[in-house]
């Protein structure tokens, strides 16, 4: 049974890279994190901003993420973005993203999230919750 | 009766600039914005994260922005921004920037920002308040 | 004779806003920088990273920029972004956005930009040059 | 032998934050990649802008990044980053980054950089050096 994929494809902006003309490696992580909205709005035909209220989480915060640079994008270059949910554990799971530049892999990231609400004592801490089976079954295709 | 400055020197960042080697406008104006909490912090004795709950504010948004790029900040330039409220109005006021990079102007920017609470029937609009006169005051030098 | 128009459509990030929730307002002059790229390509015809070697320029670097902030923009809205250059002159001219979020405006930008190459002698100047009349020709619709 | 540590301390500014009011995580690899620079130019005396005509390197490119996020930084809050180089390899090398919020880790970042030139054929490529043992020297306190 394969993951669910989404795509995105943009165009690597002025702004977004630096001195030396390659997209600065923050941005990478901006992409990333878009990527993942994306993912899930696809997959549970949710939009972004009422995934929270719609599963009754805080949202989906970040404890991990990586990436490594194989190899550069440029300003104007034509980006697609691949990003899918790599594996699903109880609360928590990693999504994986490669992004190609024509047609050659340039970078590839990972992100682990919590599906997580707010304690209720300490409202500052997050509190992980068990994912629905309901959510996890729409990232199978 | 003079105005109050505030001055913040930092050095410019690699990842501030873009692929012709300067600063990219969009972070100017971070600057500014972070030149204007610096200032209310400077004035007021307040931290940033405590003016809201200080003065009973929920901060004090941008209606407007403007910025003059006369000469160039590049990777690596030490900058001096000098930041002061020129003009207090009811519950508005103007606060300008001045960015001098080696003994040069290099950006002049202007932002008006209001005095504003909450609206109490539509909260996701605001609704302006009286500058408290011992806010104007401490502006004063 | 009216201004060519580009329209430029995309939905806010999560990490487009601050903590109040809406846009943080350095991000508006990264959209209106990348509108403007996007508007030349419209009406050119040519890529945003060719647009300088195609005619000999080194870019069209910012001299002003402003914005009014009308209403907000959250995370979640679907932003239209309508950019045209709204006065061209010998070497520089304007190019105006206005930033429409369900239906309404939410800002309005303004960009004065020149038609610039590299100073032959200290080349961290830039040196305005006339806009070829096929270019500003090609604004016309 | 203890490695070299430049330690760098800052507010985290409105800007940095998202809707939960929490560093929007893209920013945290910005903090690393200045924190980088800053420790090279303490290690070495050499300043950012500086570094690779004074090596007759193109820089330290970055081929992978890491961060654990193990508590939130918010807006205000002071922060301690710590940076050194826990590994020199032939032409590659590890960076450590602790960034610390009232006195507890709150993330961890790894950077892997390339000590390198640009390929003498392909422009667009980036060549590996070795390390000088002069500037690994200068990492050992």
């Amino acid at each position: 049974m394969a993951n669910f994929k989404s795509k995105w494809s943009f165009t690597v902006e002025w702004g977004h890279c630096d001195p030396a003309g390659i997209v600065f490696n923050p941005r990478f992580f901006e992409y990333f994190d878009w990527g993942t909205w994306l993912l899930f709005q696809a997959a549970l035909g949710v939009k972004p901003h009422e995934l929270g209220k719609t599963y009754g989480i805080m949202g989906i915060p970040l404890v991990d993420a990586g990436a490594k640079f194989v190899g550069p994008a440029r300003f104007g270059d034509v980006v697609e973005l691949t990003s899918w949910v790599s594996e699903f554990r109880r609360s928590s799971f990693d999504v994986t993203h490669e992004l190609v530049v024509n047609g050659a892999l340039a970078v590839e990231g990972k992100e682990t999230r919590v599906w997580a609400t707010q304690d209720a004592v300490d409202r500052t801490k997050i509190k992980p919750l068990p994912i629905p089976p309901d959510v996890t079954a729409r990232f199978q295709s």
